[in-house]
């Protein structure tokens, strides 16, 4: 959602498909249902660009309830013009010439939840971030579906590290580029996908990767509308 | 939420216990998982005032995104000082002289949902308003534990009619009563109770209700304070 | 969706909701999963009127394929121009002045099935007929949700007896009728409503009722476009 | 089942296994629960053949409604003479000499479903269709249990691409072949087995390679009568 | 099928429903899982008339082996020319002039266990016998769907009393009787039904009531061949 | 246990069965899975017997760890002399002369948790202690399956009121006696039978009952010794 | 089972554990739910063996009741002095020098259908048969647990191929062996194990295979007797 | 527990996660339900520490009350300082330099019981003993998630061999020890990891391995607080 606040922003058209009638991933639950999360000055400056309030802990971190954080930035990126759209999972993708992936295959969540048999739509889209987290399913279908290769050390998935905060707050700004034609990865799915260690629960660097992806998109959709 | 707004806007203490992780009830869901809402002219004011974009219908009629107007709300919310803890559930309420509500039995919904028997917590209110939609459910408590007679015609919760949108949304405003010594009933809860029609997917009536009910409360607090 | 035929044959404007992807009820599979199903007289005119094929079984009874008769009637009540709507449920009825019934309160099978809270919508209808078998749905939730009488000798669901075929196959004909103002019940539900007994395998009088419970709606409507 | 159709119609004894009560597979679903379906100029010929109503929608594309297109060529399959079993399940494969398919294990679907240990009958076939879709189950049983090599690239079941309409489309005709001796695959199944890409919610390929793999059929059967 | 093996030794046409794959109830499972039966002096009796081994415990109780006794009674059943269909459940009965009971409405046991909605099929009986346990389904039945009375002081099922073996044993005797006109009672049913106490691991009763029903049946049966 | 500790420890036979593995119902989860407990003055004499080690909160309020608690007292009980089986259910109570309470029903907890139909043993008991807690189980099967009038104004269970400590922890002591003839309540049991309120996390009215229990036991035992 | 019938006989020690209550695997259940089986010649002899009726069905096949048949054999089992436990799981076995099976560990199959974490007992056995049907589970443990090698062509256990009856009727009596040291394998377990066809409803080498097993083991016994 | 409770003695820090609301893991459950344990001289002396009941069996085994044990140690590691939390699940590792185990990510039970997504919290340890029983669970996240060699001879996790009490007994002492750089590995997981045998019901190991675990931390903690 920070990723589409800042593309909606520049007046990209972006559309966010979120699996749960609930938006903001584990980020409501807070740490062990404690729903307060953490962030570094870096991840402090997204806050305080989202009005979102902080407290100071020391030693240059910062808590911000859950809620608020969640709420706020889904508030400000429908505002700036992002259409989210929850209860809908992606089945899979699709693709064009160069087997470049061009859109998503969707479905209602309510309906593999059901246990129902029912077909599909799909949706075009010039760029698909992938910020499914632990399980960066899209990029698993890339791999799995296409046999297709990652930009990543072994092509494929390399699966996140235990945990390690500072390491993995700071790696996941490199790892969120384009990692296949036409799929940016962002936010935990990043480090998943290039074997870098988990987060924890410092949320700093997700939201800076969000801004990231934002940043990746913007300097690969022109290029799109050249060719 | 938006009787949780109104009274911490006024300074007072203000407390949501939601049970879902996700906040907003069935609202994020729009109607039929097409995520947007209906609202009248009344409703209307609300959203303007929340600052939540609305689109013209017809016939006294607008439409909003269920997903702007849950989170703006929750984010208002939170920033005018009110505290809001997702994943927890009401299992009982406190009682004392008189029996009197002064007070919830509260556990992580988690605990029930994995089957654990472990014991609550309470947590000490002057005030509590039944939001949980059709359920009632802490007016439920209310007559099924104490065996006390609520504020209604049968003395007990009524239970919705079928749907009748003009009706109910016409009824709820003064359906939101202190319904109990120390309990305000508020949204389709209060229809519920009083044995009013369902509502719908016009969700202005709920909006109205909120912010009825933090005037009961604001009205009752007084008087707790002098006695 | 035999009266669906029919009305929809006489130019009504005719909808059938059906709560599973599957059409056609308990009558694809058969009895005891052997899908064929028996007939009498009676019920072999209406096959023949749709162009299913029976064999004699003797004694007045005529076996026909069970998949080919729901499959048949269906093709041929679309042709005829009546929509159906499958995985769809009701979860309420609307109603108007009078406590009328006046439409159904409508939802995704799936989402009830996927256990996810979200709100319906609505549609109004001049006549609702209540098909959904032996639970005979929205007979119940007009007794249950609007304490109304209904026109049975109790003023509500008496439930059905014993199976006694023979009687059941015979009384199924003058309980499909309308049963509370704008709400007919056909099918299993005419019998279980009025307390007469369950018919068995023999599908006759199912067919029999649909055709009835055709004509009762085609003598209702006029009625109410004078009003 | 179009296979089935022609088959019939050409004098073939033909029988037709589905696992559910429900007949056609995820076609009542059309997409995403919106029941109607897609076909191109090549797919609306079919649904001429068999009387189904199509609207234009543009560009080559025709609308049909989903469930009238399941339930009228089901009809037309069982008058043109064959049986449809439905509530079966496909265990295994019957093998002879040479290892060639030459028959089904079937079990009432109830049976795994409710958990029960009960063993399975056999049905003797000339020729077996697999039309399961994406899971290409009967081709899955003759790689895993045989360890036989099917008449692919690979030897095994590839697995279907990510979504891409068109190519998918076209390439489902000539990947409805005889893949093993005695076995031929098609609809959904095909281009899983062969590694073309799925189709989405434009079922005229579909129906497509259901006549393509009765004349398929067709072709087979004469030559096993004279060895 | 105590009842069974005495009824079919006299030559009369005896049929055993039973829902599970297991035939004998609760017997095969002995006490707490340990595979022994206690039975007293008069139960010896017939085990010793099926060739059941027992071993003397001291004051006249006797150990026998659950799946010897289980396995020996049914093996003896069938030879004397009884049928067993395990796997069939009891979902209704069939009535008749004076709503006698007059057969039973069965299905697959797997059809419920799987959540399927398939109809049942029927079958004609002079006398049923209802030994379904301490749930006494089909006297239940008759009960609910039938409003009628059954020949105990309460005239429904009064439901078993806690345990007290010695009673349990002595009543069960005089309890198995023609309960509702073509309906006997069996087994723990007939305590269940008539308030007698419960019996425990003494299977003593079970075989005696077995034994009676036999001797109820016999009686009534000659009467109806007259009328 | 702490009733068992003290009958044991005056040489009565004592035996507990618990249905968990877990020893000690809610308590080791504590309050909300934080696994503390809270104790009065009184209670904390009880802890100090125990030796379980706690720490003064204030206002007479102190704190003990919830595992340290419950092992200490079991360990302190088996050492004592009871017995404790756990993973056992009561499912029934056995009665003797003037249905006085004269034993229990049980069988493995396994047994209905794996959905098996397996027969129960018993055992005899000259006093049987209700201990399990809101649900008051042995007391409701005296009630629902006896039909038998326990010793409060309704003459059965009345419920518990909701939370009110001060007063739940106040009336436990006198609630804890002999409900029915054998039968002694004791626990949240206690209070749920005699519809006072609930306690809370507060814990020093259970140990408290558990102490009047024993020597509510001790008063009756000799009375049966010498009839 | 009926290799216990046949070792007892020969005054063997021996044991059978049954994982369900219910005895006979899939053979109560028939085919498809139908309880019949069906015999050749060779089986015939040995349900004549056993007194069990069977009825020509013409080519060399005979059918038998499936109840009669497995009561009947385990009713002479057990008269022969063969003990059966049933409920109860093997979850390992027992080795010593060598790696020798000698024994198997053994757990109530209630404790994993309850999931619940309780650990097992353990029994010596100079020979173990497996006859867990296709899982061949006694063999997979020694392969997965032991790394151990059995005696077939891959040292592994191959898998059933699909059902050829003939060939699998045919190959099971050489199947069945000693594929371990300690460890015999026998029923569908030795087709399983040796990669040979599934056999269908024909239930006659399954005995055979039983008369082999107790064959094999006879000739170990002695051996180890001597060593 | 017993490591913690010899650790805490020494005045080292120690703290417990137990998945469980019961602690003890499987003990509590003895062997198959029967509520007893077995130890050998070995094992006995380490019990008469505690002060454990045991009674002489024979052959140098001795049996105590499995409750009686793990409450006694449970109650005793409290008391010497250690501190338990029960109801914690250990999701991940965290680490530092060099890849070591520097702590753990943990989360409440119930949040993945109920199907929650939410996030963890984390722990610092200096040292972590890896008691998880047969799964070996922290020592395969090392494997698995950070592809790290442990110090086995195959360098990932072996497996524990089919049960050998003897040599699996004497063989745990050996294999509890430092396997990867700040992580203990005990009990069944000692064996698991190393390849040895499994135990049985003979739990003297497990107390033995729990003594070492304490000695080998015992021997590491001092070279940390140095470097």
């Amino acid at each position: 959602m920070t990723a589409a606040h800042y593309l909606a922003r520049e007046g990209t058209k972006t559309v966010v498909f979120e699996r749960q009638l609930r938006i903001g991933g584990g980020m409501p639950g807070g740490g062990m249902l404690f729903n307060r999360i953490v962030v570094q000055e870096e991840g402090k400056r997204l806050l305080d660009e989202f009005n979102v309030t902080t407290k100071e802990y020391g030693n240059g971190y910062y808590i911000a309830d859950s809620l608020e954080t969640t709420s706020t930035i889904c508030s400000k990126a429908i505002k700036a013009g992002a259409r989210i759209f929850n209860s809908i999972s992606v089945e899979d993708v699709m693709i064009r010439e160069g087997d470049r992936v061009t859109g998503l295959v969707l479905n209602w969540s309510a309906v593999p939840l059901a246990g129902l048999h029912v077909d599909p739509l799909t949706m075009r889209a010039k760029v698909v971030i992938d910020a499914t987290g632990h399980a960066s399913e899209i990029c698993q279908i890339v791999v799995n579906k296409l046999g297709a290769k990652l930009r990543t050390k072994a092509g494929r998935v390399i699966g996140e590290k235990p945990m390690w905060a500072e390491v993995g707050e700071r790696e996941i700004i490199e790892n969120t580029q384009e990692v296949y034609p036409g799929l940016i990865v962002a936010g935990m799915a990043a480090n998943a996908v290039f074997g870098a260690p988990r987060m924890g629960p410092i949320f700093g660097g997700m939201l800076l990767s969000g801004e990231r992806a934002a940043e990746v998109a913007l300097e690969i959709l022109p290029r799109l509308k050249v060719s």
